[in-house]
């Protein structure tokens, strides 16, 4: 993927105001604001290769060497809404950036790894790959238009 | 707890040679070799405050920032095995080095954040701690007898 780095741990939630106070309290720091997901005609999201209507809140919590993300997902369907009704809260993925985001995702469907779900976000877009035949996670990719 | 660096997302399998050589095949890295948790007399091992004979083998694939660690747990009772159990392969815990391991703890446990298991290794000492009302994982803390 040409990055060895893990950018972020993320977390599924049903209440990011209290896990973000909880986080908050508990590390020393102050508790973060969380943003909406934007609306399918921004984010062309997919699910499953279907339009995906479903947003989340989300809050990032920076720790030295990474990034925990919150995710508090809506009811409609997504691979949040699915994990979190199937698993709890909890876990739901690690993410890596990369260049050439829709390369690697094919390259990683080739390898039997399936795209979830995908979606656009200001600057720029995210895949949801299946990776937990071979690597028992859910791995992210994050592309940014510009690099961070 | 004295850090805001993650030291490892830990990741539960059922197979650790298979899933070393994924990750080995997947990163482009070589595969790690596992290697056996010591025996409950060197371990002084606890889960849910009885002694734990569980034992686990345990490969570490180092990335930039952060180490994943694979966790092939026997079939005596542990955490590893309860969650393996219960959620299938995939992530347990998040890890953190602290100083003062104990006073840690007792810490938590005075904010309702039970101890679920704990034992010995060479140089060290590890503790699994429940903290998913409030956190939504599992944390472990790492306290070695000299500093990495």
């Amino acid at each position: 993927m040409g990055t060895d780095i893990v950018a972020q741990i993320a977390v599924l939630v049903n209440d990011i105001e209290t896990t973000s106070q909880a986080y908050a309290d508990f590390f020393g720091i102050e508790k973060p604001q969380w943003k909406l997901t934007d609306t399918l005609d921004k984010t062309q999201a997919t699910y499953n290769g279907e339009p995906a209507e479903a947003r989340a809140k989300l809050a990032f919590i920076k720790f030295g060497n990474i990034t925990i993300e919150l995710i508090e997902p809506d009811h409609n369907p997504s691979t949040w809404r699915e994990v979190l009704d199937e698993k709890g809260e909890g876990f739901h993925h690690i993410a890596f950036r990369v260049d050439g985001l829709k390369s690697i995702v094919g390259e990683m469907e080739d390898r039997q790894m399936p795209l979830i779900q995908k979606g656009e976000y200001t600057g720029g877009r995210y895949a949801y790959m299946d990776t937990f035949k071979d690597l028992k996670l859910i791995i992210e990719l994050l592309g940014n238009d510009i690099k961070p």
